[in-house]
């Protein structure tokens, strides 16, 4: 049995498909007509640049728009002038061949990203030993592996998916992939969730010990890969196989069902979203609104900071897309964590105890603030956005961000500029400090969202990036459980809407818990809504309050999750 | 008006004499007869090694034991076989003078230390610039300046305090020290608050606007000086000495008197310390025991751990000192943002969220935590020593630990070795996790002590180390308050001692509220102490509930903070 990370959930059962890259043989050939060589180069890129286009066509009419995003990342390198200079210069200057130079200088950048350490730059790294490849092969002739004729029931076994493969993948041939390489959020995981092709990435040594034809099943929730399992083990999986689909089946009944328990309380399954383009998902799946739009996104991975204009279109398109439904926005959370050379951040020697979220906000009213706050009102006019500040820890803190709000509506009154009057402005209540004083918070904000992950952390003390202390973290601890609960009991006891936008929110084990605390809004991502609202559905809050009593009983988080664990799956108390 | 770090407390009025050693020139001159070159550097060295432990006999003698340790640097650096080898290699190699093969390398090692960033590699940068120096000045024949003979009434006034000048410093001459450079814990700040000499340090350009001979006044406390300030300013100067002078003297008389309130509350004030030498100062202000032992002094500044046997001694000494007092001992609190080569970690992302303290002690449990609490058993049956663990979050945590203690205890009676069976074993309620849930450790743990540093940097996910955030960083948080004010309830309730080693139990804004909340033990610097002793005196805790509720009151910690400074100020309720 062979354990990866789980990238796309289901069950696949086929047959292996091991799809190999033949290797490239780059050697240094001297040039004499350096001219003649730039031109020969400039004709491959222009090739790979035409491939690469219709690549990012044929995903976007087969998979989604969406998906083919993920080509964005080769034709901003193809079209990098310094990269394509630099190797014309090394062609002419050093009398080399073109393979060899591309070779050279696409590792060395390769290199230098991968050294980067963070994900995205992990994934620069492999767009540009990607792009290398494929202008190699042009230049040299080679054709790339076709795998859109695979037969039916393949398990497509590979290093890593290239996208020049995934062009071919056709969920009717392909039951499940396999990669040695690759993370949660590589381009084979977000593909295989998009064609909802269960799959698992990240499998060390897999390559090796499998052969063509050999029978795999994997499951792409566990991460869990057995080649030529025995009868009972397959047996399972074909069982397994089957439940998910009547699941998945059984829970697409609950579009358009209300999330009411049976004792009749009614509350909000919404989505955690990063992009726009995350709102399709939102629709298909039936949520009632946005409980979270990440707005780092549109600051990341460019040059400059996004203009008042760019950030008022992609918060209306949210908000025009939900068509009234409530859209919880999130102001700017970046800080000494994140990498945004144009920010002109330092690097914090506890970034997470840092200069960030509000901090920075306030610090920075006049470039960063005012122009995302007036993005928002401005957006405010196309749907029912809510603001939220992160990271506050002092009522200061949230007055300062709604005075800024409400100067900006009396500028944008006298340009006679349209928006919300009534627009909330609530917090993320995610500091211990916030949660001591959610009281106080609770006089003044318009609502709650509870954000756990950074909440545990900061209870606990826990980096939960750190895998010596990660043991620590878990939402499950008493000190937690009784912030969450605190928390919902001053927003109730204020009457402000108090949602949940962090894991937790999804976890079937805290789902009791929180319904039982009188929480009104669950955030998740898009594709835990149905199951959440399944579950909001099946438990009546009074029912509850003796499971919840006995939950906040216990001493160690142990005892807690396997009391939860074992009113979830036999229902005792 | 120019504003520097406090260093030594006190009124320092005088004339200003400026003290700069001479600008050495340092050639390079070529060195025939290498052998005869490394003879004179070694004579330089021998000589320099002599003046230093004449040095260190002289501060001794005059300033006390523990001062003379400041020379403990220059002896470590000369006697390294590594440097000296160095100098000689060079002579003999690049056949160059012995003050220029001095000049490169000790320079080159200053700027790898300074290049190192925390306060002990800069102290080391600047003891190998003072060693480079002073051998220098041996070699070439000139005298160190010889400050023993300054007019009475003089204000030393220099870049940096040498320890060579030190030598020559005399309370009845010298009435205060203004130096450029230095931090609190340079060895200039360290030599004036023995010698009780008011001292500013860090004073930027403070040398460019003063002449010899002008008029000096500074505050030691506030970190003022004033160049030929107006009379007014100067009179308020002299009249602030007096004051001081007379506090100092009042205080005095509060030695030998019991800690207890106008309507009979009897607290403990007693003293943070960080090495066994620090006792002495403890039992002169009359501390009634050890509220803080920090260990991490005994693990610091050497190449490999301590032996439990040098672990015992230590305690051994303090317990037998303290003769009876408790002393409450802290295990070991080090982490990924301490430099200990020797422990092999790792620099955390998070430092202050990371793999520290508890959490690397019970990891560590064989080589590092096992050693230290056997020696904290042996030595318990020296004195009155309690246990403490730093930064718990969980109940597992303090019950791992005090397994340990169990253990071992069994261990040590079978092999006869005495030890105080009714050990106290408490901890330190410092995050807010164990703030949370501070009733079920109350029903565990044998003491508690609130570290209101780290308390209030994790409640507020605040680093107060990090510049950009830390107008955060206040105990008068009504959030922070609210927490302090539960673990106290909680120890109460449980009838456990609660004390507060952490700043915040010295500051007399926050004495009265710390009464009505019920503290039993107030820990801090020794030189505080007196002051603190005072206070209580001064207050009835039933007369204070009011002056707690009215401060609980408050929804931000500057309303707070002025409500409490007027309190002590005017009495006003």
């Amino acid at each position: 049995m062979y354990k990866g990370t789980s990238a796309s959930a289901g069950i696949g059962i086929g047959k292996a498909v091991i799809v190999e890259e033949a290797e490239l043989v780059i050697t240094r050939q001297a040039v004499g007509d350096g001219e003649a060589e730039v031109q020969r180069f400039k004709g491959a890129l222009e090739q790979t640049i035409k491939d690469t286009e219709r690549l990012a066509e044929d995903l976007a009419t087969r998979v989604g728009e969406k998906e083919a995003e993920i080509m964005q990342g080769h034709m901003m390198l193809l079209s990098d002038p310094m990269l394509t200079g630099e190797i014309e210069n090394s062609i002419k200057n050093d009398g080399v061949n073109s393979e060899f130079a591309i070779e050279n200088l696409c590792n060395m950048y390769a290199d230098m990203f991968a050294s980067m350490g963070d994900e995205l730059m992990q994934q620069r790294a492999t767009d540009m030993r990607d792009i290398k490849t494929r202008m190699q092969r042009v230049l040299m002739g080679i054709q790339s592996v076709d795998i859109s004729s695979l037969p039916a029931g393949s398990i497509l076994v590979a290093k890593d998916l290239t996208p020049s493969m995934t062009a071919g993948i056709n969920p009717a041939n392909v039951t499940g992939i396999v990669t040695e390489l690759g993370g949660r959020t590589s381009h084979s995981a977000i593909l295989a969730r998009a064609l909802e092709i269960p799959a698992v990435v990240a499998v060390n040594g897999f390559i090796e010990g499998v052969k063509d034809g050999d029978d795999v099943v994997l499951d792409g929730s566990t991460g869990e890969v057995h080649v030529n399992p025995e009868a009972a083990v397959k047996a399972d999986y074909e069982a397994k196989k089957v439940r998910f689909q009547e699941e998945k089946k059984e829970l697409e009944q609950f579009i358009g069902k209300a999330s009411v328990t049976k004792d009749g309380v009614r509350v909000e399954i919404v989505a955690n979203i990063g992009k726009p383009e995350d709102v399709d998902k939102v629709l298909e799946y039936d949520g009632e609104g946005i409980g979270l739009f990440r707005t780092e996104f549109l600051f990341m991975d460019r040059t400059a900071m996004p203009t008042e204009e760019e950030q008022f279109e992609a918060y209306k398109k949210v908000a025009a897309a939900m068509n009234g439904k409530p859209v919880i926005i999130r102001t700017l959370d970046i800080g000494g964590d994140k990498e945004i050379p144009y920010m002109g951040l330092e690097k914090d020697e506890n970034p997470f105890l840092g200069y960030r979220a509000i901090r920075f906000c306030l610090d920075r009213r006049e470039d960063v603030y005012k122009p995302q706050l007036r993005a928002l009102l401005r957006a405010s006019a196309f749907g029912n956005i809510r603001i939220m500040v992160p990271l506050v820890t002092c009522i200061e803190e949230y007055r300062e961000a709604k005075a800024l709000v409400e100067e900006l509506k009396k500028e944008l009154d006298s340009k006679g500029i349209a928006y919300n009057k009534d627009i909330q402005v609530g917090i993320m209540v995610e500091t211990a400090a916030a949660s001591l004083i959610a009281d106080i918070f609770a006089k003044e904000a318009d609502f709650f969202s509870i954000g756990t992950n950074d909440l545990t952390q900061y209870t606990m003390s826990v980096d939960r990036g750190n895998k010596k202390v990660s043991y620590l973290y878990s939402t499950f601890n008493p000190a937690v459980l009784r912030s969450i609960r605190h928390i919902i009991a001053c927003a109730r006891e204020a009457g402000i809407m108090v949602g949940m936008c962090g894991e937790a929110a999804s976890d079937p084990m805290m789902i009791p818990l929180l319904l039982a605390f009188g929480l009104n809004e669950f955030s998740m991502s898009a594709s835990a809504m149905l199951k959440a609202r399944k579950m909001v559905m099946s438990y009546s809050t009074r029912e509850l309050q003796a499971v919840a009593d006995k939950a906040m009983g216990f001493a160690t988080a142990a005892e807690t999750e396997q009391y939860m664990k074992e009113f979830v799956e036999n229902g005792t108390v």
